[in-house]
């Protein structure tokens, strides 16, 4: 299919998914530009870990795509929360659509003591409110892809539908905002961002597609194979890494994999190569001036046990399952339906999580072992308390901010 | 009716609401401390205007108090976003309740432009967010009692209830918290703050009553009329003032009742010593360990033309009504009805919107009218706008934060 090329610029370009989106969209024949201000690099030093696969610098992964592409990706290093650079950014990119990754995303870190958590919220509503005044200032018709969180609604106990939901109340009927209930204080930092969104939307005509995604599993896509120093980050620790990246670490290195409480806990997932194509397909079908939508970014909805069984299945060796207390306060059985149509509906062939794929993850894994640090593993951060002390960061993370 | 005395501490103590409740607690018999930084007073410069009724300092207001009514009101001067200072003044002042009053709370204040949006939700979410913090390490039963706002519901085209909504949704059932749609980044700012202490109850095991108070008219309380030193704040300028003491102002030095486009906005009211009077009964009615409740504070509603309407009948003299192009985005024509009993339930009495409240008003008015300047008035901040100069602040706004 041939898709109109646009001048997109990826914030957080650096990170586990920017990076690969930015490339996508450049094999994809659009004018990609990044920034980053390179903070995900930093929280791997406060934490004491890293990612498995080792990347390269920024630098050198946009000279290597150069290299291996001919394409040419635009980088601007800085801090979203610094208005001057975000103005001064969009007056050189002059985007037509913005993909914004670039927020502190981790929960566990949201959740470590209260410096975190304010520095999640100040972080990421700061950023994007400084985004969404220099769209308005500049350019109205930017179209803002903004990455939210399928966490936003919670676990109710109806079916979740996509940012919105119709309710008749009372002999009257509206089509609401979805109730939200978020599970960390970074995920409530995402509520903040939809709603300021929102607001900015409905007041000064900006559009926006707020693509609420599942947990994102993968770590090569078409265009990070191309060459090791294009590869991205895969992460497993228990601040940063998701649970099937955990689980894969752990059946590989003969640890049993860990599940926190009864396991009943169930979400949607992904895998990375839908997200890049997810990203496109919001990008290249812009909403109306004024319009704020929601996408559900997910393909397929898993409970922790049912990820635990399938990375049993697909590893040669023998694994084992351990049950531990749990670290979140979140229900461990619960009802979960979620709408996730509107994806569909523009193109989005799914790639199913089959055996292929943890074989794939597990291979991963297997060529970097060597790397692997269990202790980083354990969860050390608990909902139930107001502070955590990080063993891998060793009382560091109290200093940093 | 007896009640039990409580250590309070109210955290915007010299604020229009949070002074006049300091004293009505204190009167009432309970130990009362106050948190306030002088921030309201720094807007005034920065805008350039001033309370029409002269208030004097928080020390000298204290002082009089305890000649006054021997009474002891403790005072701490400092910020909420400083974590440091929250610890250290709930250690020191072990309050069972707290009443938090302590937030930028005008909707043209947020909306001056980008400085003052961020400002608004830095300020707003972070105070409130060291608070929970250091609740839940000193003492989770400390009951805290959070000024909302009804404005972060919006104008639904259906019934606005207290906080939750059931929705039954494709044959399922769930009471959720009620979708806000708010109409400015202040009001956006109360909707972050009630999701996080959504959170921090259901994680931490917090208590919190949200009081989602409607707009509040009236400027004496039993407790101020003691003695002019114990004055509140009347506020009647475009960024702080609000509709009915606007109108009050324009109808004594014979200028139009400015009616911001068709008037038909409709919102929730209650009179001041309404205020204080449900302040109190959330306090001594606290909600179980762990709940997180909301009340509607406000007792009628009222649209802008039928206040306009309302002041010209209680004024003496001709008063004129005029409709000026609407600053603000949002509905003038729209359906409302939003339930409030559950403060009505706990004994709230209240004081209706009667021609001799307005009188009353019109008097304060008259005994300062020689303080009013009219150059305040009028509207100077537009929401379709991303900066708005403040002709009052001679551009000083800008240069402020």
């Amino acid at each position: 299919m041939e898709v109109k090329s646009l001048r997109i610029l990826v914030l957080g370009g650096d990170g586990y998914l920017g990076w690969p989106t930015a490339l996508h969209l450049s094999r994809r024949g659009h004018e990609v530009s990044v920034v980053d201000n390179f903070t995900r690099r930093h929280y791997d030093h406060e934490m004491g870990v890293d990612s498995l696969v080792p990347i390269v610098s920024l630098q050198q992964r946009v000279r290597r795509w150069e290299e291996v592409s001919g394409l040419h990706i635009e980088m601007y290093v800085g801090d979203l929360t610094d208005a001057d650079f975000v103005d001064r950014t969009l007056r050189a990119c002059v985007p037509e659509a913005i993909v914004h990754f670039a927020e502190q995303r981790s929960a566990p870190y949201s959740m470590i003591d209260r410096r975190h958590a304010v520095y999640t919220q100040v972080n990421n509503v700061v950023g994007n409110l400084n985004l969404l005044y220099a769209i308005a200032e500049q350019d109205p018709s930017i179209h803002l892809v903004k990455l939210g969180t399928m966490g936003e609604y919670g676990t109710p106990n109806i079916d979740i539908e996509e940012g919105f939901i119709e309710v008749t109340h009372k002999g009257r009927t509206d089509v609401l905002p979805y109730p939200k209930q978020p599970g960390s204080f970074y995920h409530l930092s995402k509520v903040h961002d939809s709603h300021n969104i929102m607001f900015a939307c409905r007041i000064w005509g900006l559009r926006s597609t707020d693509l609420n995604q599942g947990i994102v599993y993968g770590q090569q896509t078409e265009e990070t194979a191309l060459h090791p120093d294009l590869a991205t980050r895969f992460d497993y620790d228990a601040v940063f890494g998701t649970v099937l990246n955990r689980f894969c670490v752990q059946a590989v290195v003969g640890h049993p994999l860990t599940v926190y409480g009864e396991g009943g806990q169930t979400r949607g997932m992904l895998d990375i190569r839908d997200t890049l194509a997810c990203v496109e397909l919001a990008a290249t079908n812009p909403p109306e001036p004024g319009e704020y939508r929601v996408f559900n970014q997910f393909t397929e909805s898993f409970s922790v046990n049912q990820m635990a069984e399938m990375v049993a299945e697909a590893h040669s060796g023998p694994v084992r399952i351990e049950h531990l207390d749990p670290p979140r306060v979140e229900l461990q059985q619960h009802y979960y339906r979620a709408a996730h149509t509107k994806l569909l509906d523009l193109g989005l062939v799914p790639h199913l999580l089959e055996p292929s794929t943890i074989r794939s993850l597990l291979e991963v894994v297997e060529r970097h072992r060597d790397r692997v640090d269990l202790q980083a593993v354990l969860p050390t951060v608990r909902w139930s308390a107001t502070s955590s002390s990080l063993p891998t960061a060793k009382g560091l993370a109290e200093q940093v901010r």
